[in-house]
């Protein structure tokens, strides 16, 4: 730690808020924010929001309902932040948006930063998007479109075009009296980027750097070599890869000629992991997005996909089942103990699912390590495998009192797990040359091959051995 | 963009690593690098390994195995960054550790950050740590002891104890001067506290506004109030949480006397963020953890718990069918029809369930708000349920020949559904007000509740009006 000489005058102390504070919403909070409005105190009502910030504020609106929630939203257009209506759950926010309208809206995209503008923008629906750019000063939506013009979700949408470059002829010197000269510098910056005439980005000095070294000094020397550049178009989740690989704060972005022509900072990286991470857990449940605020018929209707394309596999499994009617007509128990191998084999295969589906995301599993994976996965499986058959055969011998029957469930349960691993590892690996993303769409391959292999294996093996 | 005067004089272009370039190993690089390694030839091995970065290299010597991994180590061993050992896998790194020798990891760990240097001393083995820790410098190994004293994956685990603190009565120009001659400052730092004589927080300084302001302005007036303090035992999840929540680069972390002791940076809090949402992401799938890595038996021990857990619901459904077995045997088609019920209510409540696991996770569902939940999962599972009883109820008619077996199964599919969803969300929910995580247990409740009701529902109405 850097030390110094301390003095026994007392600056006056500021109370900052401590962090548990910003956890959650507490339910006292919410009453008095509800009695500020019910008041129709706006004072009152300021005070609660102020230490909140934009995502508390957030929280509140959605907690809100109905007739609250457009009172609160009222209140809230007399100081509006618009911050908070970017950490808004998408419906909300369509709703809220509408209600404040475009000027209000405009006139709070003006005063952020581009990257933020973009962000907000691009959270409205078409309508309002194409209302708020017409309501906007000139220059900033030409910045605007440029941005939209990008694909979704690249490096371009992300990027914020305000920095800080200067040439590589200037001193240390040159640069501090720059930057206390210009009024129109970005809120934070963390890096200043060193360009040629053309605007080609030749290196980078960290802030911690300027401000370590004498005014003499030439940026030439003191510039650190641009260790990553983003290109316009990678997509956002690989910006974010790269960004936790390298421990990055900032990043340059150029175009195809090394061109600087923005920065992204690590705070806008952290949404975009926040994002990918949710994604990828709605996926592996099946679930289009998070649909907590969404109404029952918009929820009702995005999940109806999933699960009808489930039920497709759920009739499979049954037409399988059907081949066997004559058996189970013989000998009833076979009814009752097939959902076990079916449920067993069904759950290990999500876990080798859930591994590989993350590893295939992290760059860990690629065909160059595939063989030996999908070996050790057959060896787990047949570990398990002779574990559970031995497990599960004993209670099927002793329910039915069979040892015929316990046999056959043990065979079955093998049999199973062993193809559980496999399909748990191969199907997200072959989704994942595809177009698909293998989150998406593996779950529902994966449970339709260990429920056909599971009731073929035990019933099959039931008819064959058993009548 | 801040503008500035071009000159015709070209700078030296650096070339920078293209960002593409670091999304996984390509097959050429590995090959390349195990000819070198195959060849002796620790030259080549140095220039390739250089432009990979930590977590590239760590992620080469993950994919070698056997006699070529060791090779890759020992020859690794004479340019050896502590930082890849921080990247590897756990399972790999023990291995990887042990072949490197005490010596040489604590020469190493000496010469990083202390959060660096107690986040790689956290990842070794117990007898490893011990070895290492009387092989540092004394003043470090008292900070290490100091580190791990803290709870686990607290604040104080993640801090980093090098800052900038300096006192309010300075001026800008002091502080710059004190900069340019200090010379144990921490290597990157996004901001300067400010503190009292006992060393209370009482302000802090982003370096961009030290370094566009004139030398003679007092700190006092410059310092803006600390918006966060994060407390020393925080959990780093929450850290993460307040982070993101407030798009912090920085944030200082004190101890119960609001004394300023160290300093978060965002990088570690991105991996704690990673870290977090892959382990919620293994959770929900059954497993314990990333297991890519793990041997065999170790992997298949780990996932045998959560299968024996399963086996004891699967059993509790079969016991349900069981008590129908005479039913069954008169009606077949009841068997083969049943496990549709049973395979659509465990997929519509991991739609539901999955959603209400990461929302508690967001703080975004609390039992403030449970009730409108839970009504809207009702009317959702009601929406579906009755969509579902259409196509399921024809498909079992026609497939039956029989309107009553038709109008059993859209019966049992209704409430299966309704069933289905409500546990879905009460299940994560009870879980979360106690000491368990939801998104461990959840699962398996869930498909026990999911496929008995199905059984009961499609059996039991079976029994009741089809006999």
């Amino acid at each position: 730690m850097a030390e110094f000489a301390t003095d026994p005058e007392t600056a006056p102390a500021v109370q900052p808020v401590q962090a548990e504070d910003l956890l959650g919403l507490d339910a006292e909070l919410v009453r008095s924010a509800v009695a500020a409005l019910d008041a129709g105190d706006d004072d009152a009502l300021r005070e609660i929001l102020a230490p909140m910030g934009p995502a508390g504020v957030a929280d509140l609106i959605e907690i809100l309902h109905g007739a609250q929630r457009t009172l609160m939203v009222e209140h809230f257009a007399g100081f509006f932040d618009p911050l908070v209506l970017a950490e808004l759950d998408e419906t909300v926010r369509e709703e809220v948006a509408a209600q404040l309208g475009t000027a209000v809206i405009a006139r709070a995209i003006a005063a952020l930063d581009s990257d933020d503008a973009l962000a907000l923008i691009l959270t409205l629906g078409e309508d309002m998007q194409r209302r708020v750019l017409h309501a906007v000063p000139e220059a900033l939506r030409n910045m605007l479109e440029e941005g939209l013009a990008f694909p979704e979700d690249s490096a371009g949408r992300l990027m914020q075009r305000e920095l800080v470059a200067v040439p590589s002829f200037w001193t240390v010197g040159e640069v501090i009296d720059f930057l206390r000269e210009s009024d129109d510098l970005p809120d934070d910056f963390y890096d200043i980027f060193v360009v040629d005439p053309r605007h080609r980005l030749i290196g980078m000095i960290a802030l911690s750097r300027v401000l370590r070294t004498r005014r003499p000094v030439a940026i030439l020397d003191l510039m650190a070599p641009v260790l990553v550049t983003i290109p316009l178009e990678m997509d956002q989740e690989e910006v974010a890869y790269v960004f936790s690989r390298q421990d990055l704060v900032s990043a340059p972005v150029v175009d195809a000629s090394n061109r600087l022509i923005g920065v992204i900072t690590v705070d806008d990286v952290v949404d975009v992991i926040h994002e990918e991470a949710a994604e990828d857990i709605m996926r592996l449940g099946g679930v289009r997005e998070d649909d907590l605020y969404h109404a029952v018929l918009n929820t009702g209707r995005s999940r109806f996909g999933w699960l009808f394309f489930n039920l497709l596999t759920a009739i499979a499994a049954s037409i399988v089942i059907g081949f066997f009617e004559g058996t189970i007509e013989q000998i009833v128990i076979l009814a009752v103990l097939m959902p076990i191998a079916a449920s067993m084999g069904g759950n290990a295969g999500t876990q080798t699912l859930t591994v590989a589906v993350r590893a295939i995301a992290m760059k860990e599993l690629t065909v160059a390590n595939a063989a030996r994976m999908l070996s050790k996965e057959v060896l787990v499986g047949l570990f398990n495998g002779v574990l559970f058959a031995v497990i599960v055969g004993g209670v099927a011998w002793l329910w039915s009192g069979s040892p015929a029957i316990g046999g056959v469930m043990a065979a079955a349960m093998v049999i199973t797990m062993i193809v559980a691993g496999l399909a748990g590892l191969a199907i997200p690996l072959g989704l994942s040359q595809t177009r698909f993303d293998p989150a998406v769409a593996s779950g529902v391959f994966l449970t339709t091959v260990t429920d056909v292999v599971a009731f073929l294996a035990f019933l099959g093996l039931g008819a064959w051995f058993l009548l």
